[in-house]
């Protein structure tokens, strides 16, 4: 049966849209999507255009005041939100607080972000607010650098860690000496809390640790093992300082500092772009967490494992510099899809200290055989760090396509001296004993892909043990995240390293899960926190869990927020001993979790028989909220957070206000024709009237690793979509196959096919929610999304000009060949592997499909991109002036991928907020 | 008498665009335009609706077909005109031509240039349209390289000679041998005609001319006294070769050829950025056009002047390359205004061949005493060449202010060997003759800016004469530009080069004005054309005038050439013999001259008096006629070319096409409130009907060096201007002050204050345009232009946002900081000297003042954009986004300053029609 519904509309000004035909490519869907298929009074009253709801016309000084008048919220919420917590006990027994906690935030008045405390009362009242007064750490400190310029290296950090604020955006934290560390205005400084010296009381003015480098001294760390020190990245090339006595030492020598990025590929303990943009690790070297005693003169070696790259083979690319009055270009490194990597390797910096903390000697070293021959499959180090007791460093390995993970384990003394001498380094060879060898713990392996993170917990080893336990989330091995408690035998070989290297079996490791019955589909995501002091049968856990699709009330019972559909993506904390696979969900009790990286914990306390989370997942007592979540989930629920759970507290570290117009979105959910289950959300128009037909914005994204449609709170980052139903359009968000918290499957419904099936789901979508709620007016529907969302938003004109009256299209991809390999190969393979995906998946190449209507394509593009460069949105344009296609284009001569400038946020809102009231 | 016209309008969807007084900035001029000022019936009309002229409402693809169905005319007749002529006489008494016609064009049915001739008959039939054939030299030659990709060197010389026809650009030429030199294809090629081996009679295939050198061989020319050798530039350096022998030499060693543009900044015998796009210089180096002769074995040594350039201090900046895919940037030097030149010297190359032709020595001399400090302040070296015995090098200098030329001759004597040992150095110093000294034999002095062009004519000397005669037309003595036979005096001084040099006066000169009576307002602009063999007394010469405004009729009687004024703008041909002041005008009997640089005569026939000067200046007989302009005037004047002048002949090339609905436009002129004479042209809408009001497009330049009305044919370059009022706009263009040919009093109006006086001169002509022709709907005016009038099209909406309702701005200058100094320093000094001018100058600055309204400013600029840098156009984005304000932008990533791809063309004149058919 073939039901074609013909909508008809006649809109003045807008050349010949005119009729379409919604459902003339894929009728059949709708016998599958549960809702009735027969012609309707409420679609066929599109027709009639008193049924048309008309967007109030607003000039753009209007729009300009309404985007202004709610601005001001956003902004507030957002730099207020406290984050990177660290909670100290007081000893003090017979003091008020039982801890100290420090964080980053925004004080009220300031303008930049900067260290804060709070005290934590030992006795706090049931059923009462706390509210914990924010204090300042630093006395009357500017940490934004002068003119608010940053150095090109912190620049980029920020860009790629994508961090807005200014001030303070990181701090390194030892906690017995109480040393804090901090990057801010291009110098670095110190302040010292708590240790010997006991609590402060009033501001102090950090010391800045003055320097003989040039250039910015990037990714600080303290000496774990010897607080005296600290590292630092100068000139791509890995530093060490003595605080107290200002002694620095330069421990690699892989960069020249030549003005020609051509002629100087080398660096040591950075991370590259691709490492930082794809695979989240900005860091590329960690301390050793303990320090070697070397003889009888107090002499201390102290080690840094690190990764060396190399890109003289990767290609170079020019990106316009910030500076736009000097009209030059930034060069970059940027290994286009199927083209040269990095070469990577694993090393050791190596430096000794005499009793009086002076630097005697450093040492370079390489591993016994070449990285490349050691690990011949590796193609990126995911990640890396060292066992708790120093007894082995760590990494994670990676191969080129993404679907082989590897954990090896690798004792110190399998690194020898770097030397040109050959001779010399095959003494050394001879020397490394022959038990002395890299340990496989772990392998995961898929045909889908890997999505790297961050769990794995190894338990401390006790003396003399011959395997390593430890937690680590995988995805691979049901196609759903779940929590597993490893045992990894490690047993020696026997290798003679002065002969060539041939790589073995990795060890069998018997595995646990530990987070829920294996086989139930839910999606443990996030972090791990652990107890310092439990052992891997002992100590208690916590970890948050991601509630998957379908949503099984079990473990902990519904979630039990007020919601409609118990099914909606929501976190929670869970807590188990990690000695069977039996966990317990932690009361639900106040806002939905959605962690900002906090791994702060209170330890354990009089009565409490477990510890807390911060940043919106409460527990039992003495709670501890951020403002953020909580205003927003409050907003959301309409309820005060402190009602939600009774019986605990909830203490808000600061209110904060939220737009008096702001509805939260519904969440609801549909199948698809191929049976899919998926979730949306809905901002209805504000001022919904029966009968009225609404025009209609799908916001989209669409890609991998991003989930839209969950429970956390909406008015920040997608407040403009509220502001949207404010003026009468009605909002449609849509998690199609390809997004993320619905294992692999799910999310691999993309591979090697981006871009040739997110648009359909969206399109049932928009049919589901025009079928329910009756006021989509599916004549008006615009697709509007960045990043992916902005090549959706192409791809949606491309292919569905019927459903799509206009496409607005932020930043996007417009030809994979020309995006990265990390993010491109994960998903699309290498170019030759998968021609017909790559060309089929590249907007630039199909423009001729466009509308030839004018104003029904607005293109948007930072100027200074260094991810998605402009290059997309250039070639785009040059396809379609080729294709003499009409685009509307809209550039950000300051910004790179995400805007930044306010201004140049405004501007982009009010263009949108104008090209919607005129040409949809 | 304060007289304020209210003009009304009601237009749907365009916001507060409702209503705006025209005269409220300046009525009282209405009272010097000679029109009345009462309130008119027709300019109240305005208000009822039905007055209002509504353009039809094309789609997209309707426009399209409109632009596509007239483009392949301007297409045709662009490439079709044929230039570059060269006349060889034919010595064969008994055939029947006189000459054989050398020239480039593009032969029917080909898309290339290509090198062609024609036969002059030795009778032609009075009365009768002589058609000359075109016949191909080159058989079957493809000149556009594979896939037509330029060297950058060639892409760039291009750019800066305007060239858009592909094929063969350019050739040299050497009379006696015969032989043709060029470039095609990325590579050199030869071919003989004429000379001893006589006339071909069918095609012949041009003979490459292999290389060793990597990379582009640039500017090739002929050596002129001895066509055996010739010269190139390969990387930046001077080079010769042997035609015959294949023997390749290189001259200078100035450039290593690295990769960096900031580690290799010399050259030699390369015009820089400035000096080819600013002052129309294209080459850095002249062969003396003898050779001298030393010694017994036949050993005989060739010489080149050449400039040596050292741009280490020049700023260097980055613009995309046209390889869009790479996503690089090309790195330029640059001078921004008020930022350094590059360090320039005169130089010689010399070398010595042997009876074989083989070179045997090389030698590079440099002057006596550095440049800088023989000629301390000299900035530019504008013109360069040799006497024509090749006695003296010249070079025409300026200062850094442009308001100072000098005239000097350089013996080449006063060049010494380069060496880096000083001791050697001033041994060949003391050996320079006291009596060797360079000449200074001119100077102009202006407090305007001086304008370069190429008036310089040495006659020979004769044997051992103290004196030199030569023409230079000279615009500073009177104001207008004259042409003069200057007679200096050399007088040696007695120097002694070991010893620091102090220069002198420079030597007074007679001059005679022979072109006119001075004091009259004519400006002989152009070029001079002298038989070979005339010395100064005695030879006549022909040269072009643009009659001067006001028009004095005169010399040569009114121009007759039916056009309602006599006054209007055109061009003549002069003859004289410039021995008194006394020119004769030739019988203006045909097209109006407008010539393409061509400088071919025919030699004295039979009973012919004078010569003839090709491209459409016709003589009394055998009239040469290109096609071009013949058609052009033909279409304008509505007649047959040949009936114009009874008793003269015209030949045409070839016949072209028009479009169809090709109406000329009509010149008008009005004074304007200070008195001025302004000139404009308008093109009337085609479907004028009685009472109604037409939208207008006022079509602005309105620069310096720049005349765009005047009676040359515009139906091609400006062929859209038809198009627009085909469709029912109404189109003025106005020459206001600051352009040229009206004297420098009138082009400098601009000193100092660019974008300050423009939009006056054409607010006033537009409301002169109103109320003559009463057909102009003053609520409904657009101002476009490109370059210059992208700047003043800002520059209006910025300061009359009430007359204008929409600018369309197409790569505009928006801040002078970042225009070069040829350019900026000499309509506006250098920034230190006139802040307030570049403040007021610079759109950028001034965004605040823009409308709030959208659709009223649409930005266009093409991406790669070497000269007015996409960087305009990106920071004027910037200022935008900062002031809040709309704009709409199309780039064009394909293209620099001009358009050339076709597509990039047609995607333009859409969008331009598009805008106006909905924004104005």
């Amino acid at each position: 049966m073939r039901k074609v519904k013909k909508l008809r509309l006649d809109k003045e000004n807008t050349g010949s849209w005119r009729s379409f035909s919604l459902n003339s490519e894929g009728p059949e869907r709708m016998a599958t999507t549960g809702t009735p298929t027969a012609d309707r009074g409420d679609a066929a009253a599109t027709d009639d255009p008193a049924a048309r709801f008309q967007v109030q016309k607003h000039s753009w000084d209007g729009l300009r005041s309404i985007i202004h008048g709610s601005r001001k919220y956003s902004g507030l919420i957002v730099n207020k939100a406290p984050h990177d917590f660290q909670f100290v006990q007081k000893t003090d027994e017979s003091g008020p607080h039982s801890h100290r906690l420090y964080y980053l935030g925004m004080p009220y008045g300031s303008r930049e972000n900067s260290l804060l405390y709070s005290e934590i009362p030992k006795k706090v009242r049931k059923e009462a607010l706390l509210l914990l007064s924010w204090k300042q750490m630093l006395d009357h400190f500017q940490a934004t650098p002068h003119h608010g310029v940053y150095s090109r290296e912190e620049e980029l950090l920020r860009e790629r860690k994508r961090l807005g604020v200014f001030g303070i955006t990181s701090y390194d934290f030892h906690s017995e000496s109480g040393l804090f560390l901090f990057q801010a205005s291009n110098s670095l400084f110190h302040c010292r809390d708590g240790g010997k010296n006991g609590f402060m009381v009033s501001p102090m003015k950090p010391l800045e640790i003055k320097t003989q480098c040039s250039g910015p001294r990037m990714d600080p760390k303290i000496c774990p093992a010897d607080p005296a020190f600290f590292s630092f990245i100068n000139n791509s090339d890995l530093w060490v300082a003595n605080i107290e006595t200002g002694e620095e030492r330069r421990l690699t020598f892989c960069h020249q500092g030549l003005s020609n990025v051509l002629d100087d590929p080398k660096s040591a303990g950075v991370a590259t772009f691709v490492i930082q943009e794809e695979f989240d690790r900005f860091t590329g070297y960690w301390w050793c967490p303990t320090a070697s005693w070397e003889g009888s003169e107090g002499l201390k070696t102290l080690r840094i494992l690190y990764e060396e790259v190399d890109e003289s083979e990767v290609e170079v690319i020019h990106v316009p510099s910030p500076a736009l009055e000097e009209r030059k270009t930034d060069s970059y490194r940027y290994p286009r899809t199927g083209s040269k990597n990095p070469k990577i390797a694993l090393k050791l910096a190596e430096f000794q200290t005499d009793s009086q903390g002076k630097i005697v000697s450093t040492q370079e070293k390489e591993l016994v055989q070449p990285f490349s021959s050691l690990f011949p499959k590796v193609e990126y180090i995911a990640r890396a760090g060292w066992t708790r007791d120093g007894k082995y460093a760590w990494a994670m390995f990676l191969d080129r396509p993404q679907q082989w993970l590897q954990l090896v384990l690798l004792p110190p003394a399998l690194f020898i001296p770097s030397t040109e001498n050959e001779e010399q380094r095959l003494a050394s060879a001879r020397a490394v004993p022959r038990n002395v060898q890299p340990y496989v713990v772990y392998e995961e392996v898929t045909n889908v892909w890997i999505n790297v993170h961050d769990i794995f917990y190894p338990f401390p080893q006790s003396e003399g043990e011959d395997e390593l336990c430890f937690l680590r989330a995988n995805e691979c091995k049901t196609g759903f995240c779940h929590l597993y408690k490893v045992t990894a035998v490690l047993k020696s070989q026997g290798y003679d390293w002065s002969e060539p290297f041939s790589p073995r079996e990795g060890e069998q490791s018997l595995m646990n899960a530990v987070d829920s019955v294996p086989g139930q589909d839910r999606a443990p995501k996030g972090h791990v926190w652990i107890e310092r002091q439990g052992g891997p049968g002992a100590g208690p856990g916590l970890f948050q869990v991601r509630t998957g699709t379908p949503w099984t009330p079990g473990l902990g019972g519904s979630l039990g927020w007020g919601f409609p559909d118990p099914g909606v993506l929501a976190t929670a904390a869970c807590r188990g001993p990690f000695t069977v696979s039996r966990a317990r969900r932690l009361p639900p009790t106040a806002a939905p979790a959605q962690s900002r990286h906090s791994k702060a914990f209170i330890r354990k306390r009089s009565k409490g028989f477990f510890n807390y989370q911060l940043s919106g997942s409460p527990g039992k007592e003495g709670v501890l909220w951020s403002t953020l979540r909580g205003l927003g989930w409050a907003a959301e629920q309409g309820c005060q957070p402190d009602v939600a759970s009774p019986g605990s507290q909830i203490a808000a570290l600061s209110p904060a206000g939220c737009p008096p117009d702001y509805v939260p979105p519904e969440i609801f959910h549909f199948h698809t024709r191929s049976d899919v289950r998926l979730y949306g959300m809905i901002y209805k128009p504000h001022a919904l009237q029966p009968g009225k037909k609404h025009p209609t914005v799908l916001f989209v994204y669409g890609g991998p690793q991003v989930q839209l449609v969950n429970n956390s709170f909406k008015g920040i980052k997608y407040l403009r979509l509220n502001t949207l139903a404010s003026l009468g359009y009605a909002v449609v968000v849509i998690d199609g196959r390809g997004s993320c918290q619905r294992g692999l499957r799910f999310e691999g419904a993309l591979k090697n096919q981006m871009g040739q099936v997110e648009i359909e789901d969206q399109v049932e979508g928009l049919q589901f929610v025009a079928e329910k709620y009756g006021f989509i007016d599916l004549s008006r529907v615009a697709i509007h999304g960045w990043s992916y969302g902005g090549f959706l938003s192409l791809m949606g004109l491309i292919h569905k000009p019927q459903v799509f009256k206009v496409a607005i299209a932020g930043a996007p991809v417009t030809v994979w060949m020309a995006y990265d390999t990390g993010y491109t190969e994960r998903y699309m393979d290498v170019p030759e592997n998968n021609q017909h995906g790559y060309e089929a998946g590249s907007v630039a190449l199909h423009v001729e499909k466009l509308p030839n209507e004018p104003n029904r394509l607005l293109i948007l593009h930072g100027f200074l991109d260094e991810n998605v460069h402009f290059f997309h949105t250039n070639f785009l344009v040059s396809q379609l002036i080729r294709a003499g296609k009409p685009y509307q284009l809209q550039i950000y001569p300051n910004e790179r991928h995400s805007i930044r400038c306010p201004e140049s946020g405004e501007h982009y809102e009010v263009t949108l907020l104008h090209f919607l009231q005129e040409y949809l």
